[in-house]
């Protein structure tokens, strides 16, 4: 087999494999981003022959060296690499079928549809977050499952757009705080931008930015192999994070474009790549190969085939407990038994009826979930105390100490949705952080990376509308239940009471496959819930939780999370009056979408006056309430007051529900 | 006039008038952030009684220092300064009704509530991100209107958490590059945040981190008046952007309570303010102040008359043209005969019925307006090709050299959103800035505090569907429409072809009240319109752009932007068939839901089948289709591939919005 070649070619070549492919197939393409790939080349050959621990017949094997393409646009680097090193399903035709549809070649590189994807990559800024989240689960899964079977390094590329990019103060600002000294990031300095030189936007001195947060920082000659390499090596050994600045010139070997932002983001053109040619000495036709050049590639492919037979090998002669609990974490299966204590929770809920703010009963919730479910790793954006995210029992992680569970995230939503995704993508953890519900607007690129790549991250998302009361209209959510539903691939829930709070947790822990928020009260809710766990009706995303008496449902109210305790008050007013009404809870419309529509119209009644209320904007009710019915809410920003005035001040009370209903009767 | 007094007052007495004030002003309320104020009285006093160039009798006068508080969780700092300066409208009283319902004591500052505040803060990070647009805006106008009418500094009080908070890197990157000399930062160095000691999450040495960027950075006592007072003069000095660490103790005289994160968010209590009296020697009952304190504060709010009198003095001698120029700026309005290029170039789009992409529309409406509306200060976050935000003639602003009227923001897109606010707060410009429309997410609580404050910018964000093609899902946009429109007092523009953009860009202008943004198509789009500029039918958010035609309408397709091509296709196969379709364009749903019912039923046509297509998620279109209608757009996140390939990919063709009418029929 090829791979298995001893096979030997010059540096040259090799990255040239690299500088031909990225040209010829945006030029195939007629679209995309030549000058990165071009300009890293020599990087990428020195990364992936000398230095990354992979396997290319095994691109997941857990103890690989994760690698991230923060500046995604260069995708064909990526894909050139996977080609190059033989991983499995990326071939010649693949790269020639570069940003078509329905391509593993796509314009940024995908998560899941190529192998040695670590992560989507392409928003910047957002790989060299994320990484920072890899670098700390290889460490906090090495405090749990020993440096035997957990030990190795996260490299990142970055461009300037990345180091521009605010979350990537918030990321190296964490990396340094925390020592994460196996994060080694490998700046892209061509000193070009889109609108051209950096010099147009920035003057930063990035090694100086990097060291003043606890860095280690050098520069190379990102053409000087040996120099490249020198540097790795160093940073290797450092017992800090380590930026790497690799001077290079866009677009390297582009005989009238290098360095130009010319070749940045368009094709070169057949005749400057047909000049390459010539200038590069490259007789090979596009997507033809030395067979040297290749050779060795695929033999630095399988270099890592040891590395994973000796780390297997570890594997199964570990301690039975220890090698169950990693195996169980990697699956990311939930632990058998793992509910029984919330279920025992529920029953108690329900038996004692406590009035409590949801985010105290996530507090409650979590304290019987933390122990049975040792992947939950808990966090907050410098809100530990109002987000109630800290279970009974659980340990900060520290700087260099990562026995923990906890994670002081400090004042940085965004890198901590990022560094929540490379938690979950490292592959052993279940990551959940918490912020308030207004700034999920700062960490939204993060999150809907997370939906878009599919991976299981929980926000915790407190103080959830006006009941959160003085702080006002800067804290006051009123448009984020509405712009997170409108994001494919969440889940967005928002319980009524200590009961759904805990089904909700449960449903969330069981959504493998998307992020799921938890929009969760400031302020005291009573138990409304009278039945428990077994009917779980939370999981169809809405529910009748009290059906209209004394005759046929003549009208349904529709709530979520503390507006469905206004609704019970003005259905006891209705019913006074001889109107028979139901109230549905919806603690997530995305699961009540997925229903059946008979299931659907059961709940929603769609025959009778329909009136929602939540204490939000109302983009979206129209479709549960229908064109005749009638929305209770916000009509614009909120206001600073105590949470009871406020919600008379915007008239969500239990006489506007019921008064809105009559007045359509 | 008390404030005419030259008293005099000790330091230590008239900081702790803040201190008192800001205690009891929490302890009433039962909520707020007393330990900020109390910490940095010191450094507020200095601020106020020696540097600030204000005048407490007319707070606005144009050419008075800035002073923003970005850590605007320490409100009672800023109202008990307006108060003790002497502004109008802010009386003991209103301190009294902290953070109750309708005070202008809201629970952080808000623009527009009371005398003072240059900005509303809270979300952290956000004040120190709009000072660089002010300090921008300052030496804009001093280019433009001469140093004669534009001489003054911004102070910023910044915290931890505003530090920690990405945005600040994106802010201070800008400022060190422009070299925005006369910005001064004092940070509230107290090493505590909510979760308790800073050192929990971060190790940042913050001054290495502001040289890197071309700071000038200093440490001083917080306590210390002399030293605070030395480098502040120093900073005065710097032909940088400053950065003042005052070493601080939160809470700073309470006796039990300072140093710790206890006195960060909540009231101290009864007895802890009683013995805070006992230790500081403060006699005076609660909101009660020693005579020549206040007397001392006031003689200092009146410091600043005279150089307000020589200020005015200075306008009124200036040339006619000068000091029309800056009025007309300062008034906002748009000058006489803004409008005549652009309604000639429309003319000339009806005429001609170009096939453009809306984004080079765009540039061709900015060709016409900006040399009529010299307030228009343009820009882009690295994306100027793409985004076709500068127009002809535009020159860009340099590090030291404000006389452009173009920003470079770099990749930077919410300190750009935030320093458009800056801009726009700063009183002579309208700011308006570029990127794709996907990473609105990036800049989303800018954009909030935009909406929030009534603001007029104007964010021109391209590539708004999967209409841009290779790119992929993580650069098209999908609820990005959704959730933008769901943010209130936003003006969400998708004009459908060169006309509508033309008319969408001077409505956005004429928007003075809150952020407009345009979202426009990478793609060309054909011209659609055959009426010009005097129906302004997009003035009224939607209108129908081709009526049925042989017959009663049946069909009504609703479109917005690059789909109102497709509904015309559709309506033409169904006409073809005898079904008498109407197309409605609806360019801006907002200026739409504000039309009276019978115009907009006359549009919408309740009785008829209606059919929505959009390159996007469908929330909220429920309301304009009914129950009963249909939508035709995008059910999950896009893919990369050339845009009429992804196009018949996901179904967002004619034919499928035919069909979807056909059914319902």
């Amino acid at each position: 087999m090829t791979h298995q070649t001893s096979a030997t070619a010059s540096h040259a070549d090799m990255a040239n494999c690299i500088r031909f492919l990225a040209a010829d197939a945006v030029q195939a393409a007629k679209s995309g981003h030549p000058g990165m790939p071009m300009g890293m080349a020599d990087v990428a050959t020195v990364l992936f022959t000398r230095f990354m621990k992979f396997d290319a017949a095994d691109p997941t094997w857990p103890d690989r060296d994760r690698f991230v393409l923060s500046a995604g646009h260069g995708s064909m680097l990526i894909y050139a690499l996977a080609y190059l090193t033989g991983m499995p399903g990326m071939e010649i035709e693949d790269l020639k079928n570069f940003r078509q549809v329905g391509a593993k070649t796509a314009g940024h590189p995908e998560y899941g549809h190529a192998p040695g994807i670590e992560v989507t990559t392409g928003p910047l800024g957002q790989g060299i977050a994320t990484s920072v989240g890899m670098a700390l689960g290889e460490h906090m899964a090495a405090a749990r499952f020993g440096a035997d079977l957990t030990d190795h390094y996260t490299y990142v590329i970055a461009g300037d757009g990345c180091l521009m990019e605010g979350i990537s103060q918030e990321a190296i600002s964490m990396a340094g705080h925390l020592k994460l000294s196996k994060l080694i990031v490998l700046w892209d300095d061509n000193s070009i931008s889109i609108d051209g030189s950096t010099d147009l936007s920035t003057s930063d001195d990035q090694l100086a930015r990097f060291e003043a947060s606890g860095w280690e920082a050098t520069r190379v000659d990102g053409h000087d192999p040996e120099a490249v390499a020198a540097a790795i090596a160093a940073a290797q050994k450092s017992d800090k994070p380590s930026l790497i600045a690799c001077k290079t010139v866009i677009g390297w070997g582009a005989p009238t474009k290098q360095g130009s932002h010319s070749t940045h983001g368009a094709p070169l053109g057949d005749d400057e790549i047909g000049a390459m040619r010539g200038t590069l000495g490259w007789s090979h036709e596009p997507f033809a190969l030395p067979e040297d050049a290749l050779a060795a590639w695929r033999a630095a492919g399988a270099r890592g085939a040891k590395a994973r037979a000796d780390w297997q090998a570890r594997l199964d002669a570990a301690p039975a407990d220890l090698r169950a609990a990693m195996t169980t974490a990697l699956s990311g299966d939930l632990p058998e038994g793992w509910d029984t204590a919330l279920n025992a929770h529920i029953a108690a809920l329900i038996a004692d009826k406590p009035k409590v703010a949801t985010r105290v009963a996530s507090q409650k919730a979590l304290d019987a979930l933390v122990p049975s479910v040792p992947a939950m790793i808990g966090g907050s954006a410098d809100l530990t105390g109002s987000n109630n995210t800290k279970a009974a029992g659980m340990t900060p992680v520290k700087p260099g100490d990562f026995s923990g569970n906890y994670i002081h995230y400090g004042v940085r939503e965004h890198g901590m949705a990022a560094a929540m995704n490379g938690l979950a993508l490292h592959g052993e953890f279940i990551p959940y952080g918490g912020t308030f519900l207004v700034f999920a607007d700062y960490c939204r690129p993060s999150i809907r990376l997370a939906a878009l790549m599919g991976i299981r991250v929980i926000h915790v998302m407190t103080h959830d509308s006006i009941g959160l009361g003085e702080d006002g209209p800067t804290h006051q959510p009123v448009e984020h239940l509405a712009s997170l539903r409108a994001m494919p691939n969440v889940h967005v829930f928002r319980p009524a009471d200590a009961v759904e709070t805990a089904e909700c947790w449960a449903l969330a822990l069981q959504t493998k496959t998307g992020p799921s928020i938890l929009a969760l009260s400031r302020q005291g809710l009573p138990t409304l819930r009278a039945e428990g766990a077994d009917a779980m009706p939370s999981a169809k995303g809405a529910y009748v939780l009290a059906e209209a008496e004394g005759g046929d449902r003549k009208v349904t109210l529709l709530a979520t999370g503390s507006e469905v305790e206004i609704a019970m008050t003005a259905r006891e007013a209705l019913q006074a009056e001889g109107i028979p009404t139901a109230v549905v809870s919806m603690p997530c419309w995305e699961l009540f979408a997925a229903q059946d529509q008979s299931y659907r119209d059961s709940v929603l009644g769609p025959g009778t006056v329909r009136v929602a209320v939540e204490a939000a904007g109302g983009m979206g009710w129209e479709r549960w309430t229908g064109e005749a019915g009638a929305f209770v809410g916000m009509e614009g920003f909120g206001a600073s007051g105590p949470a009871p005035a406020l919600y008379q001040h915007f008239g969500i009370t239990a006489e506007a529900v019921a008064a809105a209903a009559k007045a359509r009767l």
